[in-house]
């Protein structure tokens, strides 16, 4: 079986290992990582979403935090600090540091990111194919009005510095028009038997894939079924901040509401629907809800999308499988 | 009094070390540091002997290994030796890498390398004005043969991964004939009181600071005297390998000898001199041996340099003080 999932980052990666749980020998899985997140920092890039991924599944990942390296040390950050040298609010470790010096210099040697990115995998094994969602350069930037006025920041100082403390008015992804999907992702696409949505941020991970021209449409032509999970639990995020980002294209925070916004596969954007994203087309076959909003099955199969409330907290190797497995047993009971 | 001192990395960076504690308060210190032995290892520009002078300068040097940080860990360094990325021979630690991130990403910038280590000193107060002999790429190779045939490598390949342990046939500093003196070097050579050669290697230091097209002549036409300390005690490089290179340019290791390779001051050059270096004219008013080379001093003034033997290992703080002080009162008995 060929499963294709699009991941952002900690959630993703989380979910990914479950999924390698449950699936059989020889099952194949294709990542479609986010690269929206990515940032130049020290004159090096970051790619905090594919390197979640790879650590993650790799062996590699601070399992605490969710993201970096376990045993890390910052000297070269706190080296960096010493000579004035920011910013200081993004967290790059010693180990950590090597992975952005070997990806810098592969991409200054010509290779794309597509490359550099099995190139690491290499050392990591993650079991998975990664893909990067584009070669190409997309950096998501957030439009915010604070005592400076209104301006677009990138993703991460609005993340990571701001802790999304501040109002998102728009969430931008600048570059994703004219970006291209990177090799081999409409293909995965394709010819997948089941394309998996994690529970990850819907606007600025799982979004930002979808914004790269031709890959929400290579989803919603997909002969394989469409499930996700819901990374709304109880009308919160279970992690990070994705309600200040939903908030910001029209969606609330809710079960259902994240559902909806992806929409029935096959479906043309609705009229009534906010933000005005014109690209918008249905992609969901099936949709998981945590048991804790059972009640809002009815609205998501409402919408045309099967939908079933199941455990949706991944508080162990064990529950996270559980979640993995009724991702994929609703696929089959979905598929045409 | 303003000193002006060419320095290669160890040796000069000790030497200069005994020379602030022994000048007067008020003189000015200019150092001219080598940067052929500069090199990019992981997409990073690393300048080893500039690096030496500022941490040594600026008390953050690893004391008995004489190069790199005091409480150096090396977290990226096994990291990226984990991606199989190397070359492994040469020692980055942590500490380090944050210099050479900051330096290349000001280079990318667009700054010159007298404007980056002018920034890098900001931050380590070295006590000195240090000046890069260029801004301009200068790469000192080496010419060898082995069971590979004739080939030509980069100094440090030389130095430090074969430990010089083949024949040097001849040192390259490539890129010199087209470099320009960096920003005040010539200015500060012409301004000085006092010229100063510390015992750095006379090839691949103060050599390669000689052949930048412009810094040989501003020396021989200063009207400032010129004295140097010999790196050869009792017919040996006192630390490093300065025999393997002096021999490329047909220079005996010998206190004397590389003495009259540098030449007496204003001196055309004898025709009966090795190695076919046209640029080559006289350089110094006076030199110091080490005791043990006591009977060398007569083949010195022999060449019209005013010799003197005192101790010349700089065994710790006072010895090199008093190294520093016999140079400077030399240069006072020479002084025209």
């Amino acid at each position: 079986m060929r499963i294709v999932a699009l991941a952002g980052g900690i959630g993703g990666a989380r979910f990914l290992r479950g999924l390698k749980d449950v699936v059989a020998p020889g099952d194949e899985i294709t990542v479609i990582g986010n690269t929206g997140d990515d940032i130049h920092l020290f004159g090096l890039k970051v790619c905090p979403d594919l390197d979640t991924v790879m650590y993650t599944l790799g062996g590699g990942i601070h399992e605490e935090q969710g993201w970096g390296r376990a045993g890390e040390t910052f000297a070269v950050k706190e080296e960096l600090a010493a000579y004035g040298v920011g910013p200081s609010w993004f967290g790059l470790g010693d180990k950590d540091f090597a992975t952005h010096i070997v990806r810098t210099q592969m991409l200054a040697a010509g290779y794309p990111l597509s490359a550099v990115t099995e190139a690491l995998c290499d050392r990591w094994q993650p079991g998975v194919r990664l893909l990067p969602m584009s070669d190409d350069r997309v950096e998501t930037h957030v439009r915010i009005t604070d005592e400076r006025g209104t301006r677009a920041i990138h993703f991460q100082e609005y993340w990571v510095k701001l802790h999304a403390a501040v109002d998102a008015e728009a969430i931008i992804p600048v570059g994703a028009q004219t970006a291209k999907p990177a090799p081999g992702v409409l293909e995965a696409i394709a010819a997948a038997d089941v394309i998996l949505f994690p529970p990850s941020n819907p606007v600025v991970s799982i979004g930002t894939i979808l914004a790269v021209p031709g890959i929400r449409e290579a989803v919603a032509a997909a002969p394989a079924p469409v499930v996700g999970l819901s990374p709304i639990i109880g009308g919160a995020p279970v992690r990070g901040m994705a309600d200040k980002v939903l908030a910001a294209v029209g969606v609330e925070a809710s079960a259902s509401a994240v559902a909806l916004h992806y929409g029935k596969k096959g479906a043309e954007p609705s009229s009534s629907r906010e933000g005005g994203d014109e690209r918008l087309v249905g992609l969901l076959d099936g949709w998981l809800v945590d048991e804790a909003d059972a009640d809002s099955v009815a609205a998501v199969e409402a919408g045309g999308i099967s939908c079933r409330a199941v455990p949706l907290l991944m508080s162990d190797p064990a529950a996270t499988a559980a979640m993995a497995r009724a991702a994929l047993e609703l696929a089959e009971q979905v598929r045409r």
